[in-house]
């Protein structure tokens, strides 16, 4: 009775295994009252949380506005929100971002599933860095998309192994049709794709003809002057860039608000697809958003929220420098929220997290990441949810893991 | 560049014609200012939501408990709502109903769309009432299903159409999978499924292995004793039924909060589907919508709303049979929001439409939710948004253009 589609099942027990980030999320909150040190979770510490003024908002919001925060909405957002997120597209370099273009979201989670959903056929190839976000590759899963892993090193994604990948897929005769990138603070990563490599890749899109999907959800949370200079793929080709945005790391993700701006023929068919899946997006979040940036306090907070995830990366990075073992590397974030650390080739980091959970410390083993099954060796580090004083414990508790499971190893 | 997927763009124009409620929608927003009589918005009336005690508890939710609401949280929504929700099943006498069996939506139109991405392949022939609700057209359109239309009259779906409909379909040798029903005060025709009615359509679904999407979002609206005590179809068969209830229409719309109830197996699925869509909705709504329930806010107001409504609906039935045409018939609605009218046979309600905007009042031409294409002389009235003066007014002068129309055509 349960008949369920076939290529669903297929698509649940392949996609199974990098589901596995999602049963950790489960162990590390189980585990959370055993005051386990979650290096796991990939969300904004509550401390940032302008919880007092989100108060005032929302009770003026209802006492102002009541009628519209509580009622059905137009799908595409409420215009007052539109209208502000060009402004912030512009602010960033989209030059002529204009309200036709853009598609407010439950969360960039929903841009990335509308986006998937309205591009892509079975079978469609989508060029995807390596490692990269479980959330974005589950939504291109979900469209039944070959996902093809591209390398990256400290620099962002590697254009020549792009261009090897994309050329060996047409060899094949497959459909190449977009390529999804974080090209900020990446999730899992950590790395940014350099200046140079965004004009290259702009260039690779332009050749190929294909259409980016650019993931910016930590733009705004760079650590560096020179981090804060970087354009958006969309400022250089906006006509090939579906651009997300997201209000979830620099307000509250409680709130499910962000956008996508896609160009306009585009954005129609993302708002069709749109109303089909929720009709909109919650009037109340979005009115409360709005006058979170009409009173400034998003752009307000800005400057110590930078301040607060610098301060815990440096604490991270000064306790991975410390305490990490011989043969292991990680990368140096200028902005963001994510550190990943590889191990030496021999040490499996699923295999060593419950012992780790054991000793107080929780993160994502990597290879839930990486879209060719690499990665066992790799972890994903968040710092933006400890104080620094628990990063250092439990970055100290985590390396003391890795050293015994490579003593073992080596036997 | 734009090379969405060419069934997208093939649905697109088929669902198109279904699409006018959108434009009309749009138009009567357009017209909103020039004081037109809003016959055709199907939504609950402002002047239902509760501000100032929405206000006092959203203050209290992100005092207590803000690190929560403001959090990304889990995808099958706050496991105190969860709860409370499976409380709210029981008291319908869906007995057993577990957490398990829950996944709460970002409204009801998110869990049609998950329900139809879990379950539907393309060509799939779902059965649908004629009329039906073009959110959830369009979710089972979205997944490439074939709808078949089965007919209504006053005790709602005909269950030897449904039967007639479904041997058809198998003996043409395609795939049948479900049954799609708004049994209690259905958008868009006010019509209820009878009791023995509910009874025959369970023991379809059992005899030709069919699982019913539920559809509930009016069962707290009744006006009558009788219709308080029809049982949900979930209730009679819980092992074939996926129902959806919603607080849209009990709280605020604008809150976006809503459930699907599945059995478990499927439950999950569409829990892993959610994750793709849009990773949880508003965190901070649901953690309204559990103190609406914890505080009684919700229960308190049902006798008021129904009376509301009730009296609504009232004023359109007495202005429609001092009014109306000859020739033309309405539905009884003993809940909710709609009346479905007939006008004579030659009268096309999408072509009266504009000369109806031009004198004042705006409804819904009721041919966009017959799936087999039919309705052009019917149209949806919804008495949830205007005054009970207003809604006689908007009859009176809809009809007199109905009468030009007519008269019109017979010349």
């Amino acid at each position: 009775m349960l008949k369920t589609k076939p290529e669903y099942d297929e698509m649940l027990s392949a996609v199974g295994r990098r589901l596995q980030s999602n049963a950790i999320r489960k162990l590390t909150k189980l585990l959370g009252s055993r005051e386990v040190i979650s290096l796991a979770a990939g969300a904004p510490s509550f401390e940032t949380f302008p919880v007092q003024e989100l108060a005032e908002i929302s009770a003026r919001v209802l006492r102002d506005h009541g009628r519209f925060a509580l009622q059905y909405g137009p799908t595409r957002g409420l215009s007052g929100l539109v209208e502000a997120v060009a402004g912030i597209l512009r602010s960033r370099g989209i030059a002529d971002s204009k309200p036709s273009e853009i598609v407010m979201t439950t969360g960039s989670q929903q841009g990335l599933d509308l986006i998937a959903r309205v591009l892509l056929d079975p079978g469609d190839v989508v060029l995807v860095e390596l490692p990269s976000y479980i959330g974005g590759l589950i939504a291109l899963y979900n469209a039944q998309a070959e996902l093809v892993g591209v390398r990256q090193d400290d620099d962002g994604m590697v254009i020549s192994d792009l261009r090897e990948k994309i050329d060996r897929a047409l060899s094949e005769g497959r459909r190449v049709k977009c390529i999804y990138t974080i090209p900020n603070f990446q999730n899992p990563s950590g790395v940014t794709l350099a200046g140079e490599r965004r004009k290259e890749l702009a260039e690779v899109a332009e050749q190929y003809d294909l259409l980016i999907i650019e993931d910016d959800a930590y733009f705004d949370l760079y650590f560096t002057e020179e981090a804060s200079r970087l354009m958006p793929l969309a400022a250089l080709c906006p006509d090939r860039v579906v651009y997300l945005g997201t209000f979830s790391k620099v307000l509250a993700p409680g709130l499910r608000s962000a956008w996508l701006r896609a160009p306009e023929a585009l954005a129609t068919k993302v708002e069709l697809a749109k109303e089909g899946a929720d009709l909109s997006s919650s009037m109340f979040d979005q009115a409360i958003v709005i006058e979170a940036i009409r009173e400034g306090l998003i752009e307000r907070r800005l400057p110590e929220l930078r301040e607060f995830y610098r301060i815990r990366c440096r604490a991270m990075l000064e306790a991975l420098e410390r305490f990490a073992p011989a043969e292991s590397h990680w990368t140096k974030p200028v902005g963001g929220f994510f550190i990943l650390m590889q191990l030496a080739a021999e040490t499996d980091a699923a295999a060593a997290l419950p012992e780790a959970i054991e000793n107080g410390v929780a993160y994502v083993p990597g290879q839930s990441f990486f879209v060719d099954g690499s990665g066992a060796n790799t972890l994903r580090l968040a710092y933006s949810k400890e104080s620094p004083e628990a990063i250092k414990d439990g970055v100290q508790r985590m390396c003391r893991v890795f050293q015994n499971a490579k003593a073992l190893v080596e036997g």
